[in-house]
């Protein structure tokens, strides 16, 4: 990677010429402005410039991305790769935001563009990265092997503390390694993070009492005020938790920075509002440019749904993602746990597995498919796990199911 | 407004019956989730169930929003009116987000949603607001009546401290009230925020020793560390600057909620990646709601494009932000100042005044405007004050021009 230059790689589409709309947005992010100055001299436009090295043309699209009333197509697309100099931009995220993706989203004359990726240059190590990670998680659930097995409180809203903790205890007793806050779950009235802390904490203390085993539990810390936030992970580290879960969108880059350099707790993020940004395949941004900025914000697990998730993603898309947050930005231990999740019950882990390059690197994560099993949840845990020890003998589910009694009945219920 | 709910207008698009999907959306960000759970109770739903309070049905589209394609038009579309329990929610900015915005667009089954609208009951008046707004922007720029009048350096990026310093002295001697830093100027090596205070804020003092009047001047003090910006902040307060460029998305509410606690600055919102989240107008957001959340935060200016912006903005969207920023949230003080900005040199002044209710609150800047007039900087600012003069006074511009050589040579160039 050069280390003077940041790149960023748009899809570009327009049905003007696909070229200039590429050296528009370069000179509009960097120098110029909509009528010629006196001040842009060589000097300026040598330390700021940001120019466009790359140009791949793509086929050309019937329809636009977004609406064109007088336009026609066909509209002219193509890979754009723009050098922004490292001088301009400095090692700022704010910076990096606002000079490469701020402005280019409302240059005229585009009918579509999309952030395809975001290469930073080794200065950009400066950031502090996640501080568990995938090893770290590990270490703190004590699951030297396999996914991790994890699962949510349900329902997601609407428990009083004590009825959580019941939960709680019901999900430990089923054999999770891990459980989550639903992220709509934050500091209400009639379920405070104190209270959910002083109700949940004795729970996860006497199971590893009794049996030696700490699971995990991530609080829902977020706050949009980060001395709030702050607070709240305050009170899970004294309790001696070690988790939270972050809805990173909903508070910004600001929030995540300065949570991560005071935080004791493994940060799992919950990228909610993420898909008002990248549905539409022609607008917004790639999950690939968007991961990299959170994971050197410090995201220790990242959610990125699953195969036959209950949400629009499809699976295409999510095998990318675990690709992305497994892939190193500048050192092995900057990537993020994945967190596969949304509607999984297990009836996904040889799939899972075979497209995600037989990985057992993860954590997996059952709502529904652990609280709704037929015989209860710790056969929604078992089954689980049975379906993954069939991914990784290379067995059929089915024919893994008719020895395997949770993952038969689960396999009744959703398959 | 009921004092118990928090009530999100949505534009909904699907192929499928709109009156489901609404019902699921409120479903999905309440209490439910894929399958059927013991404990969804009456209690729990009655404590956190959304619930949908009105649907309007809208003209079905011929297209969807988003790429559909197994599917066919036309594509139903209704405004939903969605209830969330303000008990579910609580007053944190991070939960609105999460709870009413973040999974909805993720929704299986639609084809285009768009947040319209927000309405906040009374309990959401416990965030700050504008620390000095409209009335504290005229107070600290000395202008009482009239458009307070404003400059960007240029160009953007490149200049060195002192070059920049020499613009400031350039656009104080051409009179006018207001100067800011380029959005994308921050904290680069060659331009610290330290270095530019050092420089320029001695041709402040100068000026206002000299004529009386003291120019404000914003700082691009952004950060996505709280803890950098602060330090930025820091240095302007300390030299005895009073304002500051936000870059509002690039920081993120965090950023935002933790630098207004502290603040002693007038905060001038710039929010670039903003059309990220409008552009397409079936999918994302509606400025209103937008607006309303930086409000609460603190915005104190609010950058909204203008009259034949250089942008893609059409001019009913930013007629429709000039009212947004200055219609009353819970009180008159919660408004913002509006910014009219974007390819702005006075020729759309008249046009301005007539289509925003003959108002004045306003801060107009003209940065190419004022830089490239063909008379020199003084003749820019001169020439804006004589377009806002025709438009108080009901003139035409070109018969104004008659007599105003600056506002003629504006015309001349740029009309």
């Amino acid at each position: 990677m050069n280390s003077e230059w940041i790149h960023v790689t748009y899809r570009l589409e327009t049905s003007g010429d696909v070229g200039a709309l590429a050296e528009k947005i370069a000179s509009d992010q960097s120098t110029g402005t909509f009528t010629e100055l006196p001040g842009e001299t060589e000097a300026v436009r040598k330390r700021c410039a940001a120019r466009v090295v790359k140009l791949t043309p793509l086929e050309p699209a019937e329809q636009p991305s977004l609406p064109d009333a007088q336009g026609q197509g066909p509209y002219n697309r193509a890979h754009a790769v723009i050098a922004y100099p490292l001088e301009a931009v400095s090692t700022d995220i704010a910076a990096l935001m606002t000079i490469t993706i701020g402005g280019v989203f409302a240059v005229r004359g585009l009918s579509g563009v999309r952030v395809m990726d975001i290469d930073l240059p080794q200065a950009w190590d400066c950031h502090p990265g996640p501080q568990f990670g995938i090893a770290g998680s590990r270490r703190l659930t004590g699951v030297e092997k396999g996914p991790i097995v994890a699962s949510i409180i349900k329902p997601s809203l609407g428990l009083l503390p004590a009825e959580t903790a019941e939960v709680v205890q019901l999900l430990c007793d089923a054999g999770v390694d891990f459980i989550k806050d639903d992220e709509k779950l934050m500091n209400p009235g009639y379920s405070s993070v104190a209270d959910r802390v002083k109700a949940i904490m004795p729970v996860i203390k006497n199971h590893e009492q009794k049996t030696g085993k700490k699971v995990m539990y991530a609080f829902g810390i977020s706050s949009a005020d980060p001395d709030t936030m702050m607070k709240n992970h305050d009170l899970v580290v004294e309790a001696g938790g070690n988790a939270a879960v972050i809805n990173i969108n909903s508070i910004g880059y600001g929030g995540m920075s300065f949570l991560r350099k005071r935080s004791q707790l493994c940060l799992h993020a919950h990228r909610n509002g993420w898909d008002i940004l990248t549905r539409h395949p022609g607008l917004g941004m790639e999950f690939r440019a968007y991961q990299k900025i959170w994971r050197l914000l410090g995201v220790d697990q990242f959610q990125i749904n699953g195969i036959r998730a209950k949400y629009w993603e499809p699976d295409e898309s999510f095998v990318k993602s675990f690709e992305d947050v497994t892939t190193p930005i500048f050192r092995e231990d900057d990537c993020a746990l994945p967190v596969v999740c949304s509607g999984q019950w297990g009836g996904q882990a040889v799939e899972t597995y075979n497209r995600t390059g037989r990985s057992l690197d993860l954590m997996y994560l059952g709502g529904g498919g652990i609280h709704g099993h037929p015989m209860g949840a710790a056969a929604g845990v078992k089954a689980i796990k049975q379906a993954w020890q069939a991914a990784e003998q290379g067995a059929e589910l089915e024919a893994f199911a008719t020895t395997h009694p949770e993952l038969a009945a689960a396999l009744a219920k959703w398959g």
